[in-house]
């Protein structure tokens, strides 16, 4: 057992987090992460209310301490959305993607709720918002992470936004995290848990489609590649300072860099690119996914990517134990 | 003390590197570094022959655990120059950027001199190919990284290169170290000690001009930028799959990104460009700098970011020893 800042506010056994990850990290995901310890969070995204109440639902039937993520961007355009997830008291929130006066208004209302919340910040500006606004955690990703992010690398903006927290809330750092060492690593930094996504989409439970995890198991880091073309294709309203890392296909290698070209023919292209997506083609469909790839070899239940990664960290901190002498 | 297989391996106290940093990491630096117990490093790196008798003669003379490290490709052009460096006999040679051929060649050479040799990778590729030509220390590097990198990222990156050397050679991570708890956490990753430039540069026996020096510690992480503009003004034959990570000035705001039309314009700009680096113009001169800007806050003797670097990763390692209990 590892035990933390994050592990004692939240009552989990392990400072482990599954990812809020759209269309991949569902109720059955959330809800093995949350069994083994972990906190386990379904990814709403951007709200379909029929996923909601499959998902939503089912990790709430499950119990312990789960939670979900929503991009806030995308809820103040659904009135309801909101109140739905909020309708399942899930004690834990995570927030993620929303400007200044967005991150102030979904951690009040998440608050309210009686959730912990967490509010997931890309540099030390956000950091410093989403501490003012009253998030409960910090998760801080950075550049190498699968999905959307923005430009500076999870090693050194870790402690430089601890520098800032200066041990308030407990910090959970995301993106390039796939293992044990990996959860060492952020603990020795200063934080006090991982987040994992792109290892979470290569689970059993993972919504992730047959094609995609395939590809998880089989590429490479040095296959992705960051692009605003699924978000172009899709019509979502990304704020250009976060790009998505996706391993890399037909698509990206046509689209990436070509927005404004795509935006202009999407009437043309979004319908082919959603039957493909529909008949899951691979070199065709978003795969979000972070540098980790290289550590990525298999498809393993959630449970033992929780049980394993712990069981690393332990028996690397016994290691780093050793190296001392005075 | 922290030991590892690179303190042992080598005979220094410390597991910590002074990158060898062009124009910035002279004979002083290096000595100081090495007297202080890690691994100073004079930068030969493209190569000046009044530069090498000035600063690795000045290395040499103080002894110790010390080395020199050069930038490959460039050597091939200058016949003579990598005969001077072995002439003074550094006991590490550290070599970067090179390709395959150019990698075999070197090493091979260097250990004939009798020297441990290092390489800087890049990627798994690189690693590897380090691996089968001899070297006996590997530093992977970052995208973190001050200076001239590629594009993967330190923290998933050194895991995956360590799944490749299973602990043959030690490993040391290059990109986004500053302190203790990047040392501590490079060691969790599985790294053998870490080497930084950034954090060295702004050192009082650094080099780096009193302008460059005042930047370092004013600028902030979201300052850098990543550049090809300072090799294509110099007309340094870059392999384009390498940029360079600098603070950002009018110069990184006029020609990143415009690299065919300044090498056609090179004629012109370049004068002002040498007579502006000349009176330490910060507007125009080249400013290495990695993503640690944020943790980068004053000058320091040499000395003391060796031996403070060590004891914060001592006191790190020690608060870590108190997170497990079964
Ligand atoms: C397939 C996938 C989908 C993701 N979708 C979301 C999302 O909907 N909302 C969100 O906040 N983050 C999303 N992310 C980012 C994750 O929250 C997390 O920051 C990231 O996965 C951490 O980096 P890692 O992939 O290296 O573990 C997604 C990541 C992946 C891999
Ligand atoms: C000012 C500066 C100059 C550099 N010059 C060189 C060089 O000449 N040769 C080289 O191999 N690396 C050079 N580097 C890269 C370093 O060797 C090292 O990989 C890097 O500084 C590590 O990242 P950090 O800056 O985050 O510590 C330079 C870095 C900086 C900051």
């Amino acid at each position: 057992m590892i035990s933390t800042k994050l592990t004692e506010l939240l009552g989990i056994d392990h400072p482990v987090v599954s990812a809020p990850m759209g269309s991949v990290s569902g109720g059955r995901l959330a809800a093995a992460v949350t069994q083994a310890g972990g906190l386990g969070l379904v990814g709403v995204s951007y709200g379909d209310p029929t996923f909601i109440d499959e998902h939503v639902a089912h990790a709430a039937e499950r119990g312990g301490v789960w939670g979900v993520g929503c991009v806030m961007f995308t809820f103040d355009e659904r009135p309801g959305l909101w109140d739905k997830v909020l309708g399942y008291a899930p004690p834990v929130i995570a927030l993620s993607f929303g400007d200044a006066a967005q991150v102030r208004r979904y951690v009040e209302s998440a608050a309210r709720s009686g959730a912990q919340v967490v509010v997931q910040v890309h540099d030390t500006e956000q950091a410093a918002t989403a501490l003012q606004a009253g998030a409960s955690v910090l998760v801080v990703q950075g550049s190498e992470a699968g999905g959307h992010h923005k430009t500076q690398s999870t090693l050194p903006l870790v402690p430089a936004v601890l520098d800032i927290t200066q041990g308030t809330v407990p910090v959970v750092a995301a993106g390039g995290f796939a293992d044990g060492r990996g959860l060492a690593a952020a603990l020795a930094l200063g934080a006090d848990g991982v987040m994992m996504g792109t290892r979470f989409a290569a689970t059993e439970e993972s919504l992730a489609t047959t094609g995609f995890k395939t590809t998880l198991v089989s590429a490479s880091t040095t296959d992705t590649v960051n692009t605003r073309a699924f978000d172009v294709v899709r019509g979502i309203p990304w704020d250009t300072v976060y790009q998505a890392r996706s391993v890399g296909n037909d698509f990206t290698r046509t689209w990436t860099g070509r927005d404004a070209e795509l935006a202009a023919r999407r009437a043309d292209v979004e319908p082919e690119w959603v039957a493909a997506v529909a008949r899951d083609d691979t070199s065709q469909r978003a795969m979000f996914a972070g540098e980790v790839l290289d550590l990525v070899q298999d498809i393993q239940p959630a449970a033992a990517v929780v049980r394993g990664t712990v069981a690393e960290a332990e028996a690397v901190l016994a290691r780093l134990a050793t190296l001392t002498a005075s």
